[in-house]
């Protein structure tokens, strides 16, 4: 099943997406809900954030490749984290499908982004074991972890290398029936493929995660785990578009433009 | 004026608290209010947090005493950070004025308080001078940033350290008439006092840092930013009571109780 949040005649609402056709609810996959008779096409709305995230849990270094080139470009040694540590993001930096990402006058050139698998939770959730960690996983969203890397380099911490206004695209949907081992992401710059990867090759995967976060932190419906990304990206420039496509959720899609 | 919010009889709202009496409002302080003819003692009423945070930024290393005595006891130098990078921390962590802080039995005992300055805002702000940055600022409120000093020296990131649940109280309510510069934070542990400082002895005071992160981060109404802390807590223990009070604004009280 998936679920999109849109506007539609100035009225924002979450429905069922099938095909091309939004079937209307009342309510939310979080709190409830029920469907309703009003359909609209998928082109005759705006795709919105499909959350607004509670928590925005996202974990680095999750991948060996990346860590790896991240460190070749730092000139430094490529250490592979030993034990799953997260970190967090702010919603100011989420937009959604389709809206421009913005490059800020005093960034570097050196922006990049980031395909990534997002995990969305839909129930409270503490002390999970590995084995039940995806029972409180409502499903899987996409998201661009945008990075200016002079800054993630020079910074004490991640807030403007990674929080930057609209450094965070977030869509188009969640997908609720998903298998992890079977998902390639792919990105691709102005149509073409920059890089694939086997979207589950985690150094920690979902359920260590979950499990280990839950140890000793209340996950709620509405938070989100962003998984990290594999490979690296080249410098993006004024009026790129970016793809990045999750095989069996989608592609979550963003445009490119410096700040004048 | 002092925001405060609060439950009577399973109801939630925000008042306006003046010596021991609340006036009750409709709205809230961020998008507006009207004074009601509801009044309660603040005495019969359960304090709830003053605000649920949009982004709930966290400033480290702020103040010189605390980055001495915080590497001495890891055995490092002392570095002293060069610019204002701020942190996050996460929503599952708060917990209200005068409720009970819960150490998780897998923690160890260096479980310390860090009492702190919390700046909260009022108005969408982005691009603000220095001298204008007090212009978005509704209030201050009080936070102790608890800390588990083994996993903050063993962990690549902050996260069970710093926002275990229950880790984060902040409170009792908002004040929004504040003369940053006579500001003393005092922390008691018992009753008995064992740090007093200079709120605003910063190493980037609060000014600077909403100019900083404005540059890059729109701010919302109901972000908040931690300040930091000075000196250096004690090892906390089942049934330790901690209170922290700014001098102007109020008292933050909790208990502490190890899990069981």
């Amino acid at each position: 099943m998936r679920w999109i949040r849109y506007t539609v005649a100035g009225s924002t609402a979450y429905g069922i997406l099938e095909d091309q056709t939004i079937t209307q609810v009342s309510g939310d996959p979080f709190d409830g809900y029920e469907t309703t008779s009003t359909k609209h096409a998928l082109s005759d709305v705006k795709i919105e954030l499909p959350l607004v995230p509670k928590t925005f849990y996202a974990v680095g270094f999750n991948y060996p490749e990346h860590v790896r080139e991240i460190a070749a470009k730092q000139g430094v040694e490529p250490k592979l984290p030993t034990q799953p540590d997260v970190g967090y993001r702010a919603n100011n930096s989420l937009i959604a499908h389709n809206e421009t990402i913005v490059i800020p006058k005093v960034a570097t050139e050196k922006v990049q982004y980031e395909g990534e698998l997002v995990v969305v939770i839909g129930k409270q959730a503490k002390h999970l074991s590995e084995a039940d960690a995806l029972s409180c996983v409502l499903g899987y969203t996409i998201g661009n972890d945008m990075s200016e890397r002079t800054w993630q380099a020079s910074d004490r911490t991640l807030w403007r290398a990674k929080n930057t206004d609209t450094f965070a695209p977030m869509g188009p949907w969640i997908e609720t029936d998903v298998e992890l081992d079977k998902l390639e992401t792919i990105v691709r710059r102005n149509g073409k493929e920059d890089i694939r990867f086997k979207t589950n090759a985690m150094l920690f995967g979902v359920e260590r995660y979950i499990s280990t976060i839950s140890q000793v932190c209340t996950l709620y419906p509405g938070d989100v785990i962003w998984m990290g990304t594999d490979g690296s990206s080249p410098n993006l420039v004024d009026g790129d578009i970016i793809d990045i496509e999750i095989t069996g959720i989608g592609t979550l899609s963003n445009p490119i433009k410096l700040e004048t």
